[in-house]
């Protein structure tokens, strides 16, 4: 490839500081930094919240401007659906947790980002590993279809508690917020533990899991899943391996959280 | 766009003079001509003619040099398809014809164009109408993830009796073939009525496609559909229009043969 020009970072807009990490990262690999914001109706089944997912244009521009993005492309909805009969399925990769519990959520994810590569044609995509699976459907599919870019994945910014950055932490006050930052302490205590089993013993992974479990439902987190997986399969993990992580999916007073971490620390 | 500089012509090989006019267009508008030869195993259904599909690389090649083509790509099968998890559906324009009949055939065409396209980032991109649905197909596709080429479709080459060139027209013996041409001179004699008719009489399409298809079983072919359709939906033409045409499958001996005309003469 080329020296890379165009680092691309695709949004839905409502911008926090994981998404200006990105645009930074973008601005650093690249010459130049284009961001799209579309809030993707594809990717929100009729019982999400499409319709109140946070809307802020204005304040999301002005951010943007502060790390240097250079353009901002944001399409209307007609512009990128209307009387669209193409779709893109990447399955295996999808099967299980956000894609078991969000039925045609990844198509719609994938749909959108390949016509948005095909728009914009950038050197390098950039996103963030809070979506887990997203970034792995992804790289999947930009693998599987050939697509002439390059994939980076950037950490999770979190808040001071810990708590994942995200569009949908405007949906809590600020107490709740903090209570919410419960499943990242639960999440890194159980990383600390399954890091230091023996690698063979599939009970003990287990077992912590489950404690996890009980404990965050205790503490008032509907907990839909929490596994250890292969990122790159977005299977469980059938051993903790040196990339192994663990994600978990719970519902926190009205909002359903997703988060993951790696199992060992970054050398 | 840029002017065009790589000009692309998918194939499966078994070359025949409707792929070098694909060819030699190609070298008229670019450039620079890429070819790929690929029998592609994820659009053949299980019971179809994959394994006797003919190969003849070395002919192939010979032809393609002979038009001035500058490049054969020729990946293996595992290169293309081993561990591929995405695939590209496109519904709509893939329903009815031969996407009702051939289950995963338009999945299997698209995805392996989308890659092709990944892999060769061609300028424009040619392709032969005497596969009609699959032009459909690969248009539809293109728009909706806006990938970034234009797109060619030839007019079908035909034999002096008029059978539309085909790979798997090696199957015949030489009077088989003259006698499969009936199939061209019985849609040329439809298109001729329908072109004389009152637009809004449908009974009257109706009645010639119904006396065509009776025709052509009196004469031994096996007509599984016969016909007039906008080519841009692949759905049945509702009045006949300018850019209407006649699409035809029909078994004759051991062999599928599928055409396609004009109803109107082009100006």
């Amino acid at each position: 490839m080329d020296y890379p020009r165009l680092g691309f970072v695709p949004t839905m807009g409502a911008f926090h500081e994981g998404h200006l990490s990105l645009m930074k990262k973008a601005k650093a690999e690249c010459g130049f930094c284009a961001v799209s914001l579309f809030v993707n109706p594809l990717q929100f089944a009729p019982t999400e919240d499409l319709a109140k997912y946070p809307r802020q244009h204005e304040q999301d521009f002005e951010m943007a401007r502060s790390v240097g993005v250079d353009l901002m492309f944001v399409p209307d909805h007609a512009e990128l659906t209307q009387n669209i009969q193409t779709n893109v399925i990447v399955s295996g990769v999808s099967d299980l947790y956000e894609g078991q519990r969000r039925p045609g959520h990844f198509e719609g994810v994938a749909t959108i980002v390949a016509k948005l590569f095909g728009i914009v044609q950038p050197d390098i995509a950039l996103f963030g590993l809070k979506d887990l699976q997203q970034c792995a459907v992804i790289r999947q599919m930009v693998a599987d279809l050939n697509m002439p870019l390059r994939l980076i994945f950037e950490e999770t910014v979190r808040e001071e508690s810990g708590l994942a950055m995200s569009s949908r932490n405007q949906y809590f006050t600020p107490e709740q917020k903090s209570e919410a930052a419960e499943l990242f302490r639960s999440l890194t205590k159980a990383a600390r533990t399954l890091s230091t089993l023996n690698p063979g013993s599939n009970d003990a992974v287990r077992i912590t899991l489950d404690e996890t479990t009980d404990s965050l439902r205790s503490k008032g987190f509907g907990v839909e899943y929490l596994d250890a997986v292969d990122p790159k399969t977005m299977h469980p993990a059938t051993h903790i391996e040196q990339d192994s992580r663990l994600v978990v999916a719970a519902k926190f007073r009205t909002v359903r959280l997703i988060d993951n971490i790696p199992v060992f620390d970054k050398p």
